[in-house]
């Protein structure tokens, strides 16, 4: 699946603008969220490096290891390219890159770069491509801020995924429940609910592609839940479990994510506690993400309500972060990021309380900045009364 | 699960003496592979930073986000850790580790980073820890070129589930075959089979961890199979489909890769000559993995059955690369890379041949190079009988 050339076509004239403003010859991208950004090329990251050059003018270049070049085809990339054979070659690919650009004219004296890029990569680039000076810039880490028209379309159709991806591990449970048979296990959870967005990705897209993943998830129940990145364990779900289903999908690598907690069976009176808090600070933040605040005043508005609640010993991360062709990039809805929100700004909304030993509470998401307020993308219920698993014996 | 503490302890008196015949006072792993390396910390990345500093005397210090604390202490770490809040944080976490340093006799004037951190982190890295100077060194990439002893079992574990996850693949097509059913997709069969290896290493462990995944795998057949990268489709497989199952997996993240070439029915005149060329070239490519060898000896010899069966025009990659912590790794089985084959190096061994329109032809294994010659770990058969999927109506 491509983004209609529209997008790249508006992604160019705005890099001009940003390469212009900063007196910038070109940008080399070297990354293969800034490579799918800038020209729709998917691939799968290994160390062959993958260089796209986006000059100030004329033609850009991509630069591709051998074993790639039927599949950028295949993809109806429109950049010109050209192929190394292999890492770390006889001729590597920065010595591909060099010559590629040494025609008339040349690459320019000023190249910038992600910071992202590797102290490795940038020497090798800087020992190839003689005679310019390759400088650090946000210039495309800027221009992926606000996300395009173009792209919303995709991260709505994840956002629908990523929905029914919840609503799969739920019924899972409750099939269970119903049929009286053994309560599945988080890594079996997990495994079906990936599965599901993984199907449906390829139920309705011909050429699936991605950055990073298609559909992914963290599950966890009960003790576990309290740990925010652990992984799936082999642990049955039980009666009276807390469980957090922490899911995203990706359409053509637009990412959202969608997290919900559950409670099996009657929640008590320390889940019902907990829930609520974390339901209120995810509302009260969510509503919050308004163009013109910054993202440090968006965090402390929302984290506030759990330390009003007297949990904020159970804090254990920021409300949120950007979201985009990559699943975590700037903005940072944190303390320490001053970034002032904008319409197309796309960001999780996902205060947690976790409490060691007992669980986790987490609800988490996909929340569109416009000038009318935000908009969640993604719309599982929020309701405890909606995430009660009910049927426990 | 976690590597015995007698690794560690190899690692470190290892680590000491790389630093000293540098003149290294110390080594910052910034890399999860690297990390998970020294220390047995195996966590999810983000744009949060880990930091593991391993001083050339003194203690070890691990420097995580608050939210892995309790993860971290669950899987056993034993290095003295102190913890950040959040990204990019109040307090980063390049001041929290030179807060940390900043003790008496403080970190060292000389320290070692890996050539992979990013031009971005060496410089918050730099300003954070003053009177300091951030080297690029090769001491922990070369430790970790050959395999130590407490690490083999676990490659071996997981060479054992990739060749399963091929027999698992091979009989999801058998028993559409025997049933009369519609035959698997190939995202079908790419889920299958990566569900079975998950499934496996569940079934076996009890507190799973990676660096990158646990199972993964390309699936492609007929003229998709001549894209060494792309991902798998929905192509359904067809009666006379060559079919290539590309599969990895790892065990504490030491990871090995079994991929096989298969023919639906009776092979033509055609499969049979790209298939025998493959084979034989990895046959030979295999058995030439001898220490003493550089890989680019090794490479050649390997490519050079193929062009001397007249397929240089389909050679799309290398023989093979390094495999450890990571899938991919060095060192590289290429004609660019002289490093010499020693006891310990596990490579995998892949020519592939690519005919664009019809198919690819790729047979890997997984080979450890001993004094005594090259160990294949992977078993799964390689002649051509053995890999026709027979029941064809």
């Amino acid at each position: 699946m491509r983004l209609p050339e529209s997008f790249y076509t508006s992604v160019r004239s705005r890099l001009d603008a940003a390469l212009d403003e900063r007196g910038l010859d070109g940008f080399l991208a070297t990354s293969p969220a800034d490579v799918a950004f800038l020209s729709g090329f998917f691939y799968i990251a290994t160390e062959r490096p993958v260089y796209l050059w986006m000059p100030r003018a004329g033609d850009p270049l991509l630069v591709i290891p051998r074993l790639d070049e039927e599949y950028a085809a295949q993809q109806g990339v429109t950049v010109p390219t050209v192929s190394y054979f292999e890492y770390p070659g006889v001729v590597s690919a920065e010595e591909t890159l060099a010559a590629a650009l040494s025609r008339p004219g040349g690459p320019g004296r000023r190249i910038g770069v992600s910071a992202g890029l590797s102290v490795g990569a940038y020497r090798a680039l800087s020992r190839a491509i003689a005679g310019t000076e390759l400088e650090t810039t946000d210039a495309v880490a800027k221009l992926r801020l606000c996300k395009f028209p173009e792209e919303i379309p995709f991260h709505e159709a994840a956002a629908r995924i990523c929905d029914e991806m919840l609503a799969a591990g739920r019924a899972l449970i409750e099939e269970a429940l119903a049929s009286g048979g053994p309560l599945p296990r988080e890594d079996e959870i997990a495994r079906h609910v990936i599965g599901y967005g993984t199907d449906q990705m390829y139920a309705n897209y011909d050429l699936v592609v991605y950055t990073t993943k298609l559909a992914g998830g963290l599950v966890y129940a009960g003790p576990n839940s309290a740990l925010p990145h652990g992984l799936p364990t082999r642990r049955r779900i039980q009666p009276g479990d807390t469980l957090i289903l922490s899911l995203g999908a990706a359409v053509a690598s637009r990412f959202v994510e969608s997290e919900r907690t559950f409670v099996v069976g009657e929640p008590t009176a320390e889940q019902v506690r907990y829930y609520e808090a974390d339901r209120q600070a995810q509302e009260v933040g969510t509503q919050a993400m308004l163009a013109g605040r910054t993202c440090t005043e968006v965090n402390k508005i929302c984290l506030d309500v759990l330390r009003e609640h007297g949990l904020g010993d159970y804090i254990r991360h920021r409300q949120g972060h950007g979201i985009g062709i990559q699943g975590h990039e700037p903005p940072w809805v944190e303390d320490g990021d001053d970034t002032v929100l904008a319409p197309g700004m796309l960001l999780s909304s996902e205060p947690g309380v976790y409490v060691p030993g007992h669980a986790g509470y987490r609800i988490s998401d996909t929340v569109l900045v416009q000038e009318s307020g935000p908009r969640r993308l993604t719309g599982y219920p929020r309701d405890l009364e909606s995430n009660v698993i009910q049927g426990v014996r």
